[in-house]
Order: structure tokens, then C-alpha cells, then sequence
């Protein structure tokens, strides 16, 4: 067991997160604290912290000490970035941190801070190619991504603070100030080759990015109170946008899902978002809640555990960890997967469901015992539930929804799916997918009744009207065999054919 | 760590439970199988266990010492009630079940049967007074509870089963059916003195019970799956009873909550039920989940902590299991409970709210931030949905709601409440109070944000107009004031006042 505390001191807030690590290897997040310091105020004009900001940052920064003993931190890591990092007396500024706060920071460079929100959205965010932007209170980091990897880094000396106190776009911008704002970032990206006409995705991290996902989820009223992972189309972002330059700083205060302390720097803000889109030709704007502080985790995290600081496969690797988190049954989850994917495949001409819900039901076949948890009584439901809101990384939304229904529907359509958003997410074709795939789930955990592993295998064949199991193994297996026969009219209703078990 | 294997052979299924005791105590059902044995089919005629009975016995017994295996039990307590009590061969039977299944059987009477149900009961139901029935295949136990102690008990020598085989009400009664099956059970509960004109709750455990309260569940569309502490009134118990007389055998299996393995013998267990509602005068029914198995379990497992084995609170008992359970941060959870206590208590002549709300806010209160275990962010949602489904003991299921809205509802009203089942149980009154207590918690919380029990205690002044909170002890708590101001507003509107922090 170890406890991994993670300070994160931006020009705009500062953020401390606690992760825990058990002994099996699963993480999670145990505490998370974020406080409006706003270190780099006045530095635009003057070049450095000035004194009220500085004791600002000094009595949050003792509050996170003392979190982190009260959380029993083993460690901690602790990043300054833009303000420091640029400020004439950030040194010295962190020589005074580390006197009345114990706290050693350490200042890292533009490029290790794109880097490391790269490695935080990288193993979080299911994406081969895109513009990943940092958007900061005092720099903005670009990374493209393509295939996965790095392939160009830059730092700009700018973000939604240092900008806004440049510009004075707190309040009301008027036309005049729009233009000289957007021609002083314009400028700067102008002189980065690799940028232009990407048409990619942008990928935003930072409190600027979340409070865009946020704004825009109140306006659709979306009914999913998750941002990781959000998108939102180049129209949304623009009207959102435009809305933005139209208000007063008042009006923006009690803008539904806007932070009160970021209603002054969301106009800069977002305007260097508008800018990316324009230069890049940014398709839409996915939205990462890990960034910085989730690479610095990972980085420490993965080598720890004998892996890469890259995941390969996010999707298997978060699902694993979930499984191991919960405590699961690892060997009955796995021979049920194991049963599912078998019937996936061997049925695959007959449900015509792409490899993508392949995917998704191994997700909701390793997890869909988790829910005992919580209870006993009841389980299928309450796996879903952890699903649905579980940190699983490597699913769209809406497939993290598929997978929590499917997860719950494992003993049959209960009511639950009825009363609950998916509605809102499914179409005529997901339901179907979702019910095939939660018959294959069903068959599955049948045929493992008894958790003993008795059917290694199933062999499908296929004719006109019907679909033969045989149940491999040695072993006769007659509550497997019973249980899996309670599905017979389920798989005439979901495949069309007969099914009979050898 | 200990794992308890909990096995109920019964005249008609067998039962088996795993319980995981944790060393901080808390303790959690991880394993649930039920067979439908009918370890007494045709004993009514014979006398003894039949062999075709037996044998599905030991094959199920077989299957259940592979679980304790592999969900690696400790310790496996295995009784067998009256099947085999009354067999003039269940003692042979016992020695072969240990010889082919290992498992060591205990007989246990029907006193102590009866004993085991009321333990179950008491420890889970927060009832005083009540005539505790424990309807099962081959007996009836029938326990009357004063004060919460067991002050007459006896044991019938017929259920369900029993009842079936004899007046062969299997299939659509006939009247004549009917009359011998009542007259018979009327004969036998005639001859117990202290079970006349009680009007006092009937408690019913076992199968007939749980299905009664399922198919009600069913008829009224009851929007909240939860059977333990389900309660009905005597009219809706007859409208159900006079269903089930008209209907056949098949028609029964198809009936919305009953079991298909149960159709057969609903009709005499509910007659059972509808005798016992007549002599007593019964006013309602309330099921109970937990009977023989928990009542096992909390004899063994009350003693290890140094417990009796009647808890007195059960409410605060269970909170603090689950409390535990989820590894929630133990002197933060106290702290607030403190304070928001003290907030009640202050204001009582403001807010109205009685005691009883006043242990629903102890209870939200306590586990509010226990939702952390599914994901930090967002965790007041999922600390309702932990509330509202855990195995919290000694609310109703209104109340329980009413809790984990409470607990939900910590930072100020989120959209979740508004789409839940929650208005389906509430009233306006209802609403109220829980805004109210959502206030209490909500202060109680910003007083200790930095979770450093900065602030000791709280005294409260009233005036016309306003509350005046005067923060206790010698510290400034800058951070814990600003919090609790940001509720101000709040507090207006819902107290109708003033509320000032010095």
C-alpha cells in the first residue's frame, strides 16, 4: 500500500491529488483539492510574484501538508510551472515554500509540463491523432500527436491569465480589445509550422477546457455528470464562445457551469481555444479531466508496477484495475470473458456486431460482478452503477454506458434500464447491440454456475435454423448446462434461431 | 480477515451464505446461493426423507462445500431444521452428508430455530413489538417480541411444504380444500393463548414471506427493489391471498414476483399467513430478509467484537459497519456528525424537525463521503446511491431515501435528486425536512473543510431575525468560516433567517 500525493502549482490555481495503490496493484483516487491562488497575479506587468499572491500560495500550500499527513502520504510530488518558472524571484519563492511548508517543488520546463500532460491524457483518453493544448493560467503547452506518440512540442509564454491582465478582457471585451487579443495569439501560432490545417481533433486539458466541457453540458442539459472525455463539436465550441464575448463579467459570474473565479479569464481563455480551431482546423474539441497531475502518477505509478510509462491498452488496463479494485472474483471474471468472446466470435455472422462491442462486452464481462460490493441482493444493478461512473479509461461515453448496461442486464432485462439516462445515449441499434451482447454475458456466466472453470471451452457450429453449443471438457457439468438452457427462448428472441447445447 | 460459511438446510431449499469479517470489523455478504431442494417432498405421507431427496441434497451439499473452498471459509456453520428434525432417518442422512460433502450438520429445535429467526430479526428490523413468524416448509416458528426480547416461543410442526403434500393445494383450491387447510392450521394456532387479538405487526421470515412481499411489490409497481423491511397493510395482504386462491398452478407461475419453483405451495404458506393475520388481529405485515442465517452469523460474529448478541442501536451499529466498510475517514465523518448534530439541536425550536430526523441526519451525516469509493469526483451522487442501497438496518425504506439524499445533497441541491425515484416516496413535508438536514450537513461540512477539527464546537444564538454561530475553540479557521458563509443564502431561505458567523 502506498499513498502518492501530487501538488500541481499553476499561474491560476494550485491542485493537490492523493492516490492510493494497494497491495494488488489497483489505484485509485482518494483525494482532491483545488484552491483559486491565482500565484501569477500582477506578473505580467511587474515580472514577478508579487507578495499577497506569494502568501496566498504559502497558506494553501501549508493546507495541502497537512492534507497529505492527514491522508499519510509515502510521497509526494510537487511541480511549479509558468508563474514560477518565469517569475525573476520564483526561486526564492520556493525556498520560502520549502521553509514554512516543508513542501519541495520542483520547476519544470514547458516541455516536460506538455509532456507530462501528454502521458496524463495519452493512457486516459482513447485517441491515435490530435492537437492535445495545455491551457494554463500563464503558458499554453501544444503537443501533436500522431499515433500515439509526441511528434512536435512547444510552450507558449501565455494563458488565460497572463492574457487577460494583458488585455483587460475581465469585464465586457469590446471589439477593439477582441482584435488585438486574438492578432497577439494568432501571431504566436502563426510561427509554429506544424500546426496548420491539421484537421484533427483538439484535445484541451486545464481548468479553461473543463469549464468549456462544463458551460456546454448545461446548454445541451446533458444528462451525464462526466467532462473526461467529453466532445463537442466546432458549431458548439463557437456559439459557446460567442455567448462569451457578448456577456459582462457580472452576467458570466451566473453563466450555469462556469466557475465564479474563472469568469474574468474565461474570455482570453477561450478566444486562444477559438484561435487553435481557426489556424488547425480543429474537427471538434474532446475534453481530458487528466492532464499534469495524472502523467506525473503514471510516470511514477507504471514503472513501479513493471510497465511502460505509455499503456498500450487503456481500455484492458483501466477495466483491470477496476477489477482488482473491487476485489472481483478474478478467475470467474476471467473464465466468463474468456466463454463471452468465444461465443462473440463464433456467432459473429449471425449478430454482425463490430469489434468495437467486442470490446465493450470483455469491459462489461470482467466487471459485471463488481456491484457485490456494494450488495449481494441486487448485484447486476449495482455493477452497472460502477461501471457507468467508474474510472474506466478508453470508452466514449456512451460506450461506457453500453458496457454498464450490458454489466447489469446479465441476468436478464430488469427494470433499471428503463428508468435511467440511457435513453438519452442509445439508438434503435445500440439497444440491439446491447441486448446480444448481454446474452452472450448471460450464456457466459451460465456456464460458469459453479466458478469451477468445468467448460474450458465452446465449440459453435452453425446451421439454418440453429446454433449447436458443445460444451467442451471432461467434466459433465449439469447446473452449467441447466442454468444455460434457462436461455434458450432469450437466443431464439436476440439471434433468430434455435440454440442447442452437446 | 475471517470468512464465515453460513449453511441452512431446510425442508424446502437449501441456503448458503459467505460473510467477509474484515479486521476493522466491518463485515459484508459476499456469496449467496439458494437450491430449491425440497429436502421433504413426500415426507408428509412417509415419514422420512426420501431418497430422490436426499440425493438432490448431497448433490447441492457438494456444490456449497466447493464454494466454502473456494470463497475460502474459515469456519462453516450448517444447520438443518425440520426436514430433517422430523425424519425418523435424518440422523443417517446427516452422517452421509458429511461422509460424501464434509460438512457437519447440526440439528438444531424448533425453539432454537426460532431463537436464530428472532435474533436475525432483531438485529436488522428496528421493531419493539411484534409477533414474529418463520414460515418455512416443514415447520412454523412463532416467536412474540416485547420490548424487543423473545417472551414466548413455539415451534408448529407443519409449513408450507408440509401443508401442500397434506391438503393437496398444489394446483386451484377448492372451497372444501380450503376449509380443511384453515381448519387445520386454526386448530393448532387456537391452542397458543398469547398469539389471540395481539394487535401488534406481523414479522415474517422466510420464502412465503419474501414472495408475498414480491408479488405486492409487483401489483403496486413499487419503484424501489428492496424486500428486507417491506411492509403492507392487512388489506393488501387479503386482496393477495384471495389472487392466489383463484388462480391455477400455472397461472400462478407466471404470477409477476412469485418464484416458479414456489407456485405449488404459495397457497398454503399464504393461508398460513392469512390464519395468523386473523387470530392476532395482526395490523400489518412487515418481511424480513434476515432470519435463521443472519441470526447465525450475528451469534458468532457480535461475541468476536465483544458484543451481545442483541444490539441495542442498530442503527448507529450498522452505520458504522458501513462506515468501516468503505474505509471512510473516521475522525472527519465524527467531526461533522458532531457538529451537524449540535446545528439540530441549536436550532430545533426553528426547523421543527423531531428525533427521529434527527438519527437520518446522523446517518447521512456519517457516511457522506463514503461515495469517494466509487469515484472522488462526484461523490456526494455516489454516496446516495451507497446509502440508499447499502445494508443500512433500522430505517425504513423512506427513511433510508430521505438519508441518502441527505448525504447526496451535501454541496447544495444537485440535479440528481429530481430524476430519481425519490418522489415517489416523499412528500412536502418530506422535502422539507431533507433540504433542512442537507443545510446542517452542508455547515457541518465547511466547518471542518481542511478536516483538521479546527472547530470543537458550535453555540447557537437566536434572535427574532437571525442565528448567530459562535465558532468555538482557539483557533482561527479562516478557511472553515469562508466555507460556511458561502452558505448564507441557503440558510435564509430555508431557516427563514439570518445567519451570522462570529
Amino acid at each position: 500500500m502506498t499513498r502518492l500525493a501530487i501538488i500541481d502549482l499553476g499561474s491560476n490555481s494550485a491542485r493537490l491529488i492523493v492516490m492510493h495503490i494497494y497491495h494488488n496493484g489497483a489505484y485509485n483516487l482518494v483525494y482532491h483539492q483545488k484552491e483559486p491562488v491565482r500565484l501569477s497575479e500582477g506578473m505580467s506587468k511587474e515580472g514577478w510574484l508579487q507578495p499577497p499572491a506569494m502568501e496566498r500560495a504559502i497558506a494553501t500550500l501549508k493546507i495541502f501538508a497537512h492534507m497529505c499527513r492527514l491522508f499519510a502520504a509515502d510521497q509526494i510530488l510537487a511541480v511549479a510551472t509558468a508563474a514560477v518558472r518565469t517569475a525573476e524571484n520564483g526561486r526564492d519563492f520556493l525556498t520560502r515554500v520549502q521553509e514554512e511548508t516543508g513542501i519541495q517543488f520542483e520547476v519544470i520546463s514547458g516541455e516536460t509540463e506538455a509532456l507530462l500532460g501528454y502521458i496524463g491524457v495519452i493512457n486516459t483518453i482513447d485517441i491515435k491523432d490530435g492537437l492535445l493544448f495545455d491551457l494554463g493560467g500563464g503558458s499554453t503547452e501544444l503537443t501533436l500527436v500522431r499515433d500515439r506518440k509526441p511528434v512536435q512540442v512547444i510552450s507558449l509564454p501565455f494563458g488565460a491569465v497572463f492574457l487577460t491582465e494583458r488585455f483587460k478582457t475581465e469585464d465586457r471585451v469590446t471589439e477593439a480589445q477582441l482584435i488585438q487579443l486574438r492578432q497577439f495569439v494568432l501571431q504566436h501560432l502563426d510561427q509554429i509550422p506544424w500546426i496548420r490545417k491539421l484537421n484533427l481533433p483538439l484535445v484541451g486539458v486545464g481548468g479553461t477546457a473543463r469549464n468549456i466541457a462544463k458551460m456546454d453540458q448545461k446548454r445541451k442539459n446533458y444528462p451525464f455528470n462526466k467532462l473526461h472525455n467529453y466532445r463537442l463539436g466546432r458549431l458548439s465550441f463557437e456559439d459557446l464562445w460567442k455567448t462569451l464575448l457578448a456577456t459582462t463579467l457580472n452576467q458570466r459570474r451566473k453563466l450555469p457551469g462556469l466557475s465564479a473565479e474563472r469568469a474574468d479569464i474565461i474570455v482570453a481563455g477561450s478566444t486562444i481555444v477559438k484561435c487553435l480551431f481557426d489556424i488547425s482546423q480543429g474537427t471538434h474539441l474532446i475534453i481530458s479531466g487528466c492532464g499534469v497531475r495524472e502523467g506525473l502518477f503514471f510516470q511514477n505509478y507504471l514503472p513501479r508496477q513493471g510497465e511502460a510509462e505509455i499503456i498500450e491498452d487503456i481500455l484492458s488496463h483501466s477495466t483491470e484495475n477496476m477489477l482488482y479494485f473491487y476485489k472481483g472474483h478474478i478467475d470467474h471474471a476471467r473464465h466468463v470473458t474468456h466463454l463471452a468472446t468465444c461465443l462473440f466470435d463464433s456467432l459473429q455472422a449471425i449478430h454482425g456486431l463490430d469489434s468495437r462491442m467486442r470490446s465493450l462486452l470483455r469491459v462489461a464481462t470482467q466487471l459485471h460482478d463488481i456491484g457485490i460490493t456494494i450488495s449481494y441482493y441486487d448485484h447486476p444493478r449495482h455493477s452497472a452503477y460502477l461501471v457507468e461512473n467508474a474510472r474506466v479509461f478508453g470508452l466514449t461515453h456512451r460506450e461506457q454506458m453500453m458496457a454498464a448496461v450490458v454489466a447489469g442486464w446479465h441476468n436478464g432485462l430488469t427494470k433499471f434500464v428503463r428508468n435511467r439516462i440511457y435513453g438519452e445515449f442509445f439508438d434503435e441499434a445500440d439497444w440491439q447491440a446491447v441486448r446480444k451482447m448481454a446474452l452472450f454475458l448471460a450464456l457466459a456466466e451460465s456456464l460458469d454456475t459453479t466458478q469451477m472453470q468445468l467448460i474450458p471451452d465452446i465449440a459453435v457450429y452453425l446451421s439454418e435454423q440453429k446454433a449447436t453449443l458443445h460444451l467442451l471438457g471432461s467434466n459433465p457439468a449439469p447446473i452449467e448446462r441447466q442454468s444455460a438452457e434457462r436461455h434458450i427462448r432469450w437466443f431464439r428472441k436476440e439471434m433468430g434461431m434455435d440454440m442447442v447445447l452437446e
